[in-house]
């Protein structure tokens, strides 16, 4: 059945390669650091990391495991056991120096299980997702990205962007702030023939949502990296990578996953963010730009 | 049967008191500022926030909550539904500025389940602990701060001590890097008349847990606040505090339950720092002190 994990693994490879070129020729200065990896358990991948001019931290993550599918995995995905299984992706999240420049974040991936010694496919899917948390949330700003997105969506299925739009809305959520990560954007999983398309045209889905990635923000960083800003707008960013670093402790079922089933931990918290901050009752002027941001930081906004 | 909710709950407020006086003499600038609050169903707490001289940001919260056991709260817990609930305690958590003054941790508290509309007790427990977080290991302070704790338990159990270390340095441990918090302490749960001791004896323990907690810290305050320190220690400080949001973000039971069961978040929450960071790889130089201090982030250290 096409495409297969091998094609399918070699398009994430270069899709990181290709998106780290990118956000190395917009940053100017920043270049990847690579660190290759090993499984114990089978596979592997490349971590890669950027501390540049406009990128304060940021990292592309690569990866490919495979093996005798681990127990608590099987479990938590409600799979067969005494199967093997195959992942691979790409994931990326990029925090900037200004606060004028939104976090970001992408994750394409694709998960697949066979019997064992054998090549057959029993079970397969694609997830992922890309979302953006503008520290400080411009309406215009917010259209721009869904609009490529849904644009992106629009040309493998019309269904897609309202159902994966909400399902970001549903997921970027910090149920104990009642608090959206930030604008949302797409997010998807288990996404396989159940949908109606082939996995040729989920695979083509799947590969138009990684190459949007880098020319999405580099719009942000051209656009938005010069502008100045306050101590008021710094102090503001740590206090939201605040939230973000809660998001991702507390209700991201990736980094959960992968700290409960022994993943490479430097690989999965390279989501954090180089600092941020925690105030009591942290409080924001009236009618200011930071009170603008938590009002829009809601679901089922309609940009 | 006696001590009753009444005489603990007020003991937990008292306690409350004396520790913040004894924390605010001993910054001698900062002041604790209280916010009120009541609980949907019942009850509510008393949050106190200090920023001061010698700790940066602290809180020490009371509590007392109590109505219909909410049914997540009894399934987590395995009791029967259809009970009403108590629970009451303090929880403080004391971020210094100084990086060679430690992160201290300390919670006790008590829990009983009534019979619906009675005064039956049919289920009660004391928990609690106190763990030090020092972001960089002195092994004569850490021995100090457990003989001062062995103090304490030695006065209730011989075996308590022994027990309630093992269990802190199992609890307060970080899987996904493998190490401990800090240096441990006593961590206990469920203590009820199965020790071997009566609901009297038990209070008292925790009383004197309570009674221990402000003259060891001030111990560390006094003795440490004054020391100079550089900016590659002031740097190392926020890594640790990187840490420390890891686990209480990740591992802790006490903050997951909180977020989990609608509790009120920015008391919760208090217990971050007020400014953490995170590297990607961060390294430390051999035989300095901070790779002492990660060779002894372990667990089973006699100190």
């Amino acid at each position: 059945m096409h495409p297969n994990r091998i094609e399918i693994q070699s398009f994430f490879e270069n899709l990181q390669d290709q998106i780290c070129e990118a956000l190395e020729v917009e940053d100017g200065v920043g270049k990847f650091e690579e660190d290759l990896w090993q499984r114990p358990g089978g596979g592997g991948g490349r971590t890669r990391i950027i501390q540049g001019r406009i990128i304060e931290k940021g990292g592309v993550n690569f990866s490919a495991v495979s093996g005798a599918l681990p127990e608590n995995i099987a479990k938590a995905l409600q799979l067969e056991q005494d199967s093997d299984f195959f992942a691979s992706g790409v994931s990326i999240v990029l925090h900037p120096f200004n606060p004028h420049v939104p976090i970001i974040h992408m994750n394409v991936r694709y998960f697949e299980i066979t019997k064992p010694d054998t090549d057959e496919v029993t079970t397969w899917w694609f997830g992922g997702g890309i979302d953006l948390t503008p520290h400080y949330v411009i309406r215009e700003e917010a259209a721009f990205f869904h609009q490529e997105l849904k644009k992106v969506c629009d040309q493998s299925h019309e269904d897609f962007y309202p159902k994966f739009k909400k399902w970001a809305d549903d997921y970027f959520f910090l149920k104990h702030r009642n608090e959206t990560r930030g604008v949302g954007g797409i997010f998807f999983d288990r996404l396989n023939e159940s949908s109606g398309l082939s996995k040729a045209e989920l695979f083509q889905f799947v590969k138009n949502t990684g190459e949007a990635f880098a020319p999405i923000y580099r719009h942000f960083m051209k656009n938005k990296h010069h502008l100045p800003y306050t101590d008021v707008e710094k102090n503001w960013q740590y206090h939201r990578r605040g939230r973000y670093v809660e998001f991702n402790l507390v209700w991201d079922r990736g980094t959960k996953f992968g700290l409960d089933t022994n993943g490479r931990t430097e690989s999965i918290l390279m989501s954090l963010p180089p600092t941020a901050k925690w105030t009591y009752e942290f409080q924001v002027e009236e009618n200011s730009p930071e009170a603008y941001t938590l009002q829009h930081l809601k679901k089922g906004i309609d940009w």
